[in-house]
């Protein structure tokens, strides 16, 4: 077998056999075939596509490409979650505890954030000596001990996933389905999932701009997923506007542990009380009609504060300063803040995510480029929703800024960020659909 | 401007600006674009094609990425010629001398032999002494002073087709048209062509295989030199049978000399003929209806011997041994001749010019690879052309061969190359078309 014929075939729109996907996959992981010759295969990748079992024959390859963690040891059933990235998602924060709290471990690998888009591993690292990176032993230790345990990602978990995923940055060859689906389904194996609960995002601070598209990623993930023996969900939410209201690392983490207290912002409990619904329900042997039940439950776990519990026995065994959660006054806090109010009467028509993440990244809060550092303390925090009424003088956006240049630049991408409307228009929903098959 | 938002444009089929394009081959030559990128981009033109214009900017980059030969002062006007490659093709080494006896100086670089297709260099050094490096001044000071130069392409001319060119060829993006047509014109223009006969070779042993894809070629190539002011004519020549009926370097030399004598095949007669003829053509005007005249005026050249005499004179010139020349029996010859025959009476009806190159390479004259040693002395010689008729028993293929192993797997390459027929077929054709637009 040669890449170049492999290469060729794909060219020419045929599909390939599993041997072929996976001699390329292990020849890319071992540096016998080429970044030029992987760049020239992702791109004819991406104008001919692939097919079904084409796409679950290079997840699979791409996930035992390196380690694939086996955590039945440890627990019982390993359900996972993914989120496609979007702005103001803390959802892990909240539904990781949700879950543990409900009796059903659960040990996540997370990620950083890149461009407007955040990372549930930056939001961590706002707490003190919180470590996101612990050894492989750690992690089981612990998730057999709390039943909760979140960390990055161990740098040998598909690691041709890694490369390939690099190299489609820099190549134009990122937003294509099949490329997309694998890369998640393979990360999501790799690191031991049995079930799996897909948040894909749909909207303007997505990479997923119309249902349509979202709804296609969704449908090849849970295919991938059932196909290889994970059961796995998928829910389109919306990322049309930010998800809560805080944007921004510490400001982020404040809003999550005011979730965890059983209050904070309406759209974000519904979104988080429904995904851990499903991770209880995939847990739980997926039986038809039961997720309501579970929805249920997990609420019960915000009231009694059983969530918020679990989430400081996280935060204190991974090493990090539970004070700061105690009394998130003590979390890091930006030098300038500044609130933007409504120019004129009416309704907000649209809050643009991708404004909102855009200025969250000129304040320092993410990352143009995968060594750029991030300030934990600056963000900003939305406060109105689609739907709502404004009056003109009423506060819109507050920015929490370390630095006045970036302020300016960061104002400046707000600007028309809210569109008004003079008509009250439909609030939009939380989720658009649920994936099943 | 960024490579990726190129690389981008060109995957959803948009028309690059000149700009664009000038950037991306500059950047390319000078390691700014990575390879990983120029394979996507390559893959991406591939699939998606480019415009006349595009193709023309293209080669236009290519062609002044490095050194572009100003022969002015040497020549009056410099004709070039090409051949897309093929089976048995030493037209260069009869066509040259040719024009030269007829008065028109060339000055002309070659290439070396690749696959099943030979090159007009690993040729001329069957003849020992034989300089095919020459400094640019040397080059110039020949031109100059006997009217004929005949030479190695130098390092420094369109360096930026030369990565490409190694690129595509491992990452299954050469068989593309815009990509050929830009390769082979960036490379004559660098060369300093003012005006270039294109010998585009169509059938079996040729990269382009059907009629069809040679004259979308030709007319591309033509296009491009007419746009960019080069007077440009391409011939369609036959490819499915070897053009003569010597195939291997030194055999091929000895058909070169034995045709310079007026003698020799009668196919690879009327071939240099009309490739000389449309050379002189070009050079004194391109006036219509002159070309039969210019033919004429070359065929006297073999004639009277002058094209002889020019040969020799080059060769001494370039300080290779012309007793080789005067007595061919002196250039190197192979330990073992084998001859087979034919298995039955009838007529010829194929002959494949492919199955003739592989057992050609088989028997060490040509390279699979690109740093392979080559053996001069070895190769085929052909008795029968298409259209002759065949008795059994007599000779078909002459093998010359310096290894047993390589004798029996050359022959087996040769087992079904002649297609056998009961009816007297049509003899294939020298030339399809004449492209002068």
């Amino acid at each position: 077998m040669r890449a170049v014929d492999i290469i060729a075939r794909k060219r020419d729109g045929m599909e390939l056999a599993s041997e072929e996907i996976s001699f390329f996959i292990r020849g890319y992981t071992e540096g016998i075939v080429t970044d030029y010759q992987a760049a020239a295969w992702l791109m004819a990748v991406y104008l001919k596509g692939m097919s079904e079992r084409e796409t679950v024959d290079l997840t699979l390859a791409m996930a035992h490409s390196g380690d694939v963690l086996d955590l039945s040891d440890a627990l019982p059933m390993v359900v996972d979650k993914h989120s496609s990235g979007g702005v103001g998602d803390k959802t892990s924060l909240i539904v990781l505890p949700l879950v543990a709290a409900c009796g059903v471990p659960v040990a996540k690998m997370s990620g950083r954030g890149l461009g407007f888009s955040g990372g549930t591993i930056d939001k961590l690292e706002s707490i003190s000596g919180y470590r996101v990176q612990l050894s492989e032993d750690e992690f089981r230790q612990q998730a057999r001990k709390i039943g909760i345990v979140l960390t990055s990602q161990s740098a040998n978990l598909a690691p041709a996933d890694g490369k390939l995923y690099a190299l489609r940055d820099v190549t134009a060859t990122v937003p294509s389905l099949p490329l997309i689906a694998s890369s998640i389904m393979s990360k999501k194996i790799a690191a031991g999932a049995h079930a799996i609960v897909l948040d894909v995002k749909v909207g303007l601070g997505a990479f997923m701009q119309t249902i349509d598209e979202a709804k296609a990623l969704a449908r090849m993930m849970v295919g991938i997923g059932n196909r290889v023996g994970r059961r796995t969900v998928a829910l389109l939410s919306d990322m049309n506007q930010p998800l809560g209201n805080a944007v921004g690392n510490a400001l982020e983490v404040i809003e999550a542990v005011e979730l965890l207290h059983n209050r904070g912002p309406q759209d974000l409990r519904e979104h988080c009380l429904a995904v851990a619904g499903y991770m209880l329900w995939l847990a739980r042997g997926a039986k038809e009609g039961a997720v309501e039940g579970y929805v249920k439950e997990a609420a019960e776990k915000l009231r009694n504060g059983a969530a918020y519990d679990k989430f400081c026995t996280m935060i204190k065994a991974q090493g990090g300063d539970v004070r700061m959660i105690n009394d998130t006054s003590l979390l890091p806090k930006a030098q300038m803040v500044e609130t933007l109010t409504a120019s004129r009467n009416g309704y907000v028509r649209q809050l643009n995510a991708l404004h909102v993440g855009m200025a969250s990244v000129e304040l320092g809060a993410g990352r143009s480029r995968k060594d750029d550092a991030i300030d934990h303390a600056v963000g900003v925090i939305v406060h109105k929703k689609v739907g709502d009424t404004i009056m003109e003088g009423e506060p819109t956006f507050t920015l929490h800024a370390n630095n006045r240049g970036r302020l300016e630049a960061a104002k400046r991408h707000l600007q028309n960020t809210i569109v008004y409307s003079d008509q009250a228009p439909l609030p939009l929903p939380v989720f658009y659909d649920v994936i099943l098959e």
